[in-house]
């Protein structure tokens, strides 16, 4: 399947998610990865976050299927490390 | 069909694109927005984001039909204003 997660963390500890998030997904924007991702490796990846958030901070994961993605722009630079991952 | 979108602007403009955001979709997180949306609402919040980016600022838009989405999971405190809008 796939995930586009967005994170909301205190600003000195945003690394700490990416660190996570970035072990299973792409980085796609300052607090926002996405990527194909297992069953197995989601549940770790839900475990980790849940782990890690403190009061006051939060992470969405949406779980698509892969092929429902109808249309993703990017407007304004594009900060993707790899500019074709879908 | 439905729309996540994730800005990225420079922390003295972000309320720019939040104003943008808010007339078209539901403000679900720090940098995140989402909801149903017409074609020509679309249209309209893709022109006006556009218009908007400086450089080094971004907007990701993901167009998905609106029965894609098969999981939303908020960890941590679900900063939505309202609870229930899928």
């Amino acid at each position: 399947m796939y995930v586009i997660m967005v994170y909301d963390l205190q600003a000195d500890r945003t690394h700490k998610a990416l660190k996570i998030g970035r072990r299973y997904l792409t980085h796609v924007q300052n607090s926002v990865l996405e990527g194909e991702i297992s069953k197995g490796d989601l549940e770790k990846l839900r475990n980790e976050i849940d782990d890690l958030l403190k009061p006051g901070e939060s992470t969405i994961i949406y779980e698509l299927s892969s092929d429902t993605i109808l249309d993703r722009t990017v407007y304004g630079e594009d900060p993707t490390e790899e500019q074709r991952f879908l």
